[in-house]
């Protein structure tokens, strides 16, 4: 009994973060689950890309607690934990400080829907959650913060298997999907959603969001039940 | 009796836009046509670009039917369709989300023509052409997407020969040309004037678009009887 | 009697171009002169920067007349013959549509003096030429260009020896040197000194230039009697 | 007795510059201390990245003095000279004209404390230190340099050992740390912090500061008494 392959699923998903252009220096985790055990792996903390291995990376249950590898795992850890153990469709996250998905952070606003690459991803803005009160943040930071997404997608009746990003206001984005590497996929749309969104408003500050039309059409053509998209 | 040359063509076309840096993922695609057979080239969809062969590029006719091939072409297949059967003239299509063109169709404006790099190769504002309406989005997209291109030249009284270029409002850029190859070399171009005329704004709000005598001499130049441009 | 020490500086110096990011496909050239010969080489028009050879460069007058070469040279080489005839102190020149650069150039305006980086090269604002006269553009055109930008000096008192790079209003960029590689250096410092300029009003929309007593500091450093900078 | 250790962690980290995009030609220079011996190492001035080798690298006493070396060191050699004299819990200094935080110098703003990327490394905006007066720039320019940084510090309360980089303003950006190596991260931390923050501002011009306790949390998560990031 191994953690083998969730090992390397994540060790290859970290591996396309910063091939992305995603993240400098460490700033970034990915995490990839083994629900029949109750596990994920996830990046160590502070390792550089070009030092890890699958052999590195770091297992740990759904309470956060370490079940093997040598090192201490991503600081980001029980976020990962507290989103796996709520939200059960997921297979895999990602967390990156990638500079425009960031920036929208920064700014607190959520990413308007403005095209037809956001459509193909998401029917709705991308959210932000607000950034957290004063006592979750002194209390238990990063398993408060897996509270403050899913409180976020509460509030506004939004569906983890449907939207599968969110900003955390002030800080930056996560991402998840049924793997790992759909979840890293998921990053890289982000970024350039995020990039295309601040454009948009730049050269054009009235431009309006995509109408309803629009916005059916195109997620039903990659995820409705006659969807054509793909092979 | 075989496919291969419209293959190759269309498999060397496609896979210059990711090395242009015009696409992410597969976010993208571009075909060419064999006019004396009445079909085309086009990528498969969403197979990633380094996957890609010859032998994966799908045959289609002019109503958008497969004619040969393994896989399913791309989702914008019948937008390719309808252009080829309409524009007799145009012997490769290019479509991409690149960055900054896509972000002036989600503005939903005309690319202004600020300067010679534009007037090299057209002689007009880019033209973006509207949202479709309701009735064309839920009847047959892709299908209609054609029309709506070929509407605004029509309405605009452009010739597709002289304007190889559209932006599809909300949506994303369309190129063409003589061949494959000149219809990318009009996505990269088109994205360079793109980014371009975003700065231009920015730096001067009331920037003025070129003068007649500019545009004429460039356009000239490069395209008029007495071209001095190239070998 | 041949012209291969020109040809090979300019084959050199063209490389350089796509390498420091300043061209897409063929959009830009540099040319190296032979002052005791009243000859320059330049590339020949249109062709790829890796279709070039030193062999392909293009000998020509300082009448722009062709001297030795087979292809047809650059359209843009009647500007950097005339550059060549009446500044008698320059090497090299460049053109490119570098993206910064040129987007200035269609704002049409000259480059505030905001910075060291600025100063290290220029005691003044890049100057940008305004737009031709009608009958300058529908008569020799690219000869008119040269006075363009001959004639902007002249009005505001600036000596070429001193500022070694002009944008040409609606157009783009042009620099020159005591050989072909210090212009090539220029082009890509302007191109940096252009994007920074523009950041620094978006920054700051009221950015004070750069004070007297900086600009002097950094010039003497770099090209003052009692310069301290290099080797 | 020799310098081969600072000469080679100088030279490494000089190294990583154009590796990270912070330097266009010879626009930036690192330097490490041997503390034991009231030296430094420092790159020699105007020689390109890739001509440098470790025994290059020159050697200067706190002082301004070259102890070691065939070739004239940078021209910002004083101003490393003063940090170290002054500033003695620091192993190596950076100086570099990086785009975005250079842009901010020139706009002579502090940059903002707009989120935990920023957090992660610093507790306050990044200081900006005012453009020098006039006498002391027609003085011993790049001595004052050092002096204008340091009563910058002193003038806020702020503490080297805890914010390890500043901006001068109308000038770039200056980095530090325990060795060379960490004040080459700081300044590639420091750019894209500059880059997040200009776009934050674009995005929502009225966007807040980050607040008290997310400014606390992950300062001390990475930098207190309990630390829990890395390994």
């Amino acid at each position: 009994m191994n953690f083998d392959i969730i090992r390397q699923e994540a060790y290859d998903a970290n591996m396309q973060l910063p091939k992305l252009g995603l993240v400098l220096f460490t700033f970034g985790n990915v995490s990839a689950v083994d629900r029949s055990r109750g596990v994920f792996a996830i990046k160590p903390s502070g390792v550089p890309y070009d030092e890890l291995t699958p052999a590195s990376m770091v297992i740990v249950d759904f309470d956060g607690n370490v079940v093997d590898g040598k090192l201490r795992p991503s600081s980001d850890t029980k976020t990962h934990a507290v989103l796996y153990k709520h939200w059960e469709g997921i297979g895999g996250i990602v967390h990156t400080h990638s500079v425009f998905a960031t920036s929208w952070a920064q700014a607190q606003r959520d990413i308007p829907i403005f095209g037809t690459t956001h459509a193909d991803h998401n029917t709705v803005d991308i959210p932000c959650a607000p950034p957290m009160a004063d006592a979750m943040i002194e209390g238990d930071y990063e398993h408060e913060t897996g509270f403050q997404i899913m409180n976020c997608f509460t509030e506004r009746g939004l569906d983890y298997r449907e939207v599968e990003m969110v900003l955390v206001g002030n800080h930056a984005p996560f991402t998840w999907g049924k793997n790992a590497a759909k979840a890293v996929y998921n990053s890289a749309v982000l970024e350039t959603v995020a990039q295309m969104a601040m454009y948009t408003e730049q050269i054009n500050p009235a431009a309006p969001r995509l109408k309803e039309a629009l916005i059916k059409k195109h997620w039903e053509r990659k995820h409705g039940p006659e969807a054509y998209y793909g092979q």
